[in-house]
């Protein structure tokens, strides 16, 4: 059966630019519209030439190969030609190979925001779409704030539409620019908007106002529209577009959309998804959320006790898609919850081999049970898991002792009588039987030991070259500042590898300092020190 | 017209504690629990007792007033009675005021997981449900794998579901336990089982495996269901579950729902939806996601651009529904007219009275947005809030001034050879012109200089009896040990008064120091002390 094409069009530069806390340069627009090329989207959206510098300087070449290179703008203003619309004169001289037009479409909006006619409204859609033409650019219509248009004036609404289409847009893209229509009401609208303009022209543009764009998304789908719009991880405005990485899965695995539609993502390139949504994280320098659809990665971890043996049994019946096919992978998480079976899945991942039958294995989960309930948390802490599960096999060496270490924090005024805030930590290990002690100032206490308990290692100092703490979370358990302290603490090095350790005590300085040295002796493990 | 009742079911304590990442102590479900039943959900789920000491110890007592408190757990085994099934029998006993029963209803899992024929599974639920009914306990059943069930079998499935009905439960659950089920497939499935059993009888269980659990569940409340089951945020398995803070909203708020459908949280209850979300938050010790839908910081903001100015002339036509009726604001950033009135309100609710015309009004509002751009959030520490309001109109006597501190943190061998960790703080402070030190020791540095702090104030020490640390959180900023940190602490006394500190600063210890010293000077002033 030949399959129906479904185009997608990503507004991550565009739309997503709008996101409170997000602005991107104009190289990290050059690195998203590289990734986007590659992950097979067919439409780049790369922002709004002639509203900032930044899209200006993008606009000044093509920065996509495959994917069509699309500016954002307006119509053209009631009162002047096209050829006298300066918004639209740079739309048309930008090196984008298709512009998409944002237009009024309900007709409150057109008097109180434009302050034109209805009818004016229509003729700037029209001339401003046969401009793109014939400037050899694919044209197309992003109709703004068009399902509450269409509930207001159903008739107003459509002629937009129709007015799009007719002067020959490729697409007619309808948008809930508020966020606020549910599913059912978008499929129905669509379904009566194919009567005006054919599927095969209609697109969507969905935002996640009651937390269903995705919803949305696939619902105008399922009406007849043939162009999502969305964005890489569903960043932008208020609380986002519809994530582009939730639906391109669900495109391509459930049949009910995959059996008759195809969109331009081959098999490998949905492999590479998962990577994709965490790269683009590490681009905005955030941490990714690991509960995200598909990708995230507690996406396929399972935690309860009950699930965890028959999902070993057979992993099919537990999981909505293969994790392979985005790219990611099953996890059974260790936890208070959980079982031998776990633990053993987790120790193959690890590289361990173990007989369930060794009395090591079960005393091993007997040791992180005990230490769980002292309020150990080793499902966020895969470093310090390793290190207990290799040490309770036998395997860790210790590369080093930490005899003692002090720290002390000073707050007093300094000879020129401002205040000042100093912290000091001493460190005294022994390696091959030779003590080192090393100072450090920093910028907190958990700074300054970090500092120098890494400072001097002797000869193992090369293999912790480029360590570095990226992040450190702390974690009262009981309240009070006399209860008990977790610390997890993530670690890179420079070869793109994270590892979390974990630290408990009474004391948040100990259990900082318990969470640095597992992250320091990991690192040694890994680069394969020897003692 | 009288309205439909639908029931809101929260498993935020249950299916919630299956989150990667998340384990609650007793305590925190205490506080939870009651969080729930203020914000006025039906059922709160409260964990599996028999599962683990946490839980057990959790059902030990009832932990609701309003909201029916469940006990989740498996129904009786195949070849025993109920009588003789330890785990129906710790259900039974618990003070849980209804049950709801997993069970399986997907053919396949009966055989795979649990062993047994079909009509033994089928046994399991009407003994388990009608015990459950003569213990004097509500009823309901979990159908496990529903969906999934129904697609491989649909007959047995739904005899699954007629079965529990017939032996007497009030609620037959519908699960989507893999989360990949599509919003249609669950609305004509749920249609479906309508001939069978009530719709006033069925819930739905949805998960966020497709980003479509919210859509999902509305779904099949459009099919039928009257429950609905869902977590606080839509925390859970994987990707997690429904989210209820995205539900209740959406069910108050939009016609569709609201018109014929009725849920028993009232205005004033909805009204309080941005604070339920962030406080839980905040208890999980994580950043609130500005971009979630209702509740989201960023929800009503606009980035100033094409929509500005448009959105001041009439706001609603921008926004699907009134922040304010969830309690969250609009946020548009070329105005802060809205800034000065919510500041207003915040000083009237402390009892400051404050002319908006008074020029230190606007300065204090400067003075806070200064300050909450370098890391301080006001939102959660009222107490240091209202010091600073105070200060900054002119009103906080100087009670005592800090001249120094040092803390100091050891770790190594005593005497007897055994590794310990000792923390010691001296204070510094002058009183009336007298200046006294104080040394502690704490279980870590906070512990011993709030210890230290509060050891001798003096002709004020009776002032501050009965002050105590009830929770110490920690926000690490920008990620690593050098970046800023953020101190929030919850103080107490005797009277059943809390209140909430906040200290910012590149030192950990440093920022808990201003936090405590805060704590310390509010008390002070609440209690009346004069200088």
């Amino acid at each position: 059966m030949t399959k129906e094409r479904l185009y997608l069009f990503d507004t991550t530069l565009r739309d997503g630019a709008q996101t409170n806390g997000i602005n991107f340069s104009v190289e990290d627009k050059i690195v998203i519209s590289k990734i986007l090329d590659e992950l097979g989207v067919d439409y780049v959206e790369g922002g709004y030439p002639g509203a900032n510098p930044t899209d200006d300087r993008f606009f000044e070449k093509k920065r996509t190969e495959k994917a069509t290179f699309t500016a954002f703008g307006m119509t053209k203003r009631a009162g002047r030609s096209v050829a006298n619309d300066p918004g639209v004169q740079g739309l048309i001289n930008s090196s984008a190979d298709a512009i998409c037009y944002v237009a009024k479409s309900w007709d409150y909006h057109v008097k109180v925001a434009l302050g034109c006619t209805n009818e004016e409204n229509l003729e700037g859609i029209a001339d401003s779409v046969k401009a793109a033409i014939a400037a050899g650019k694919e044209a197309m219509v992003d109709c703004e704030h068009f399902f509450d248009g269409y509930k207001a004036n159903r008739d107003y609404a459509l002629s937009c539409a129709k007015t799009a289409y007719e002067a020959g847009a490729r697409w007619v893209v309808l948008c809930d620019t508020n966020g606020g229509t549910l599913p059912h009401e978008v499929y129905e609208i669509v379904k009566d908007v194919t009567s005006v303009v054919p599927g095969n022209n209609l697109g969507i543009h969905a935002h996640n106002d009651t937390e269903q764009a995705v919803a949305n998304s696939l619902a105008a789908v399922r009406g007849g529209v043939r162009q999502i719009q969305g964005t890489l991880n569903g960043i932008g405005e208020r609380c986002g577009n519809a994530n582009m990485i939730s639906l391109i899965p669900t495109l391509k695995l459930k049949p009910e959309f995959s059996d008759h539609l195809e969109i331009g993502v081959s098999d490998e390139q949905l492999s590479r998804l998962t990577s994709v949504s965490r790269n683009f994280d590490e681009l905005l320098n955030q941490a990714p959320n690991r509960h995200l659809p598909y990708v995230g990665q507690s996406a396929f971890a399972t935690k309860a006790g009950i699930h965890a043996s028959a999902i070993l049994k057979d992993p099919a019946t537990y999981e909505h898609v293969a994790p392979e096919a985005i790219g990611n992978r099953r996890r059974v998480l260790v936890s208070d919850q959980a079982g031998l079976s776990n633990l053993l899945d987790e120790l193959a991942r690890m590289g361990i081999k173990a007989d369930k039958k060794d009395p090591r294995v079960a005393s091993l989960l007997g040791v992180i049970k005990e230490r769980e309930a002292t309020g150990y948390a080793y499902e966020g802490a895969g470093a310090s898991l390793e290190l207990l599960a290799r040490r309770h096999l036998g395997e860790v060496p210790e590369y080093f002792k930490v005899e003692s270490f002090r720290v002390g924090v000073e707050r007093r005024f300094n000879a020129r009588g401002e205040i000042v805030t100093m912290s000091e930590a001493v460190v005294k290990i022994e390696i091959d039987g030779e003590v080192r002690m090393s100072v450090a100032e920093g910028q907190g206490p958990v700074n300054a030991l970090d500092i120098a308990l890494r400072k001097d290692l002797g000869k193992l100092q090369d293999k912790i070259k480029n360590l570095e703490l990226v992040d450190y979370k702390v974690r009262i358990l009981n309240g009070g500042t006399s209860a008990i302290t977790r610390v997890l603490i993530e670690s890179r090095d420079g070869q793109g590898n994270r590892w979390f350790t974990v630290g408990v005590s009474e004391n948040i300085v100990d259990a900082s300092f318990q969470a640095l040295v597992d992250s320091v002796t990991y690192k040694l493990l890994k680069n394969g020190a020897t003692v």
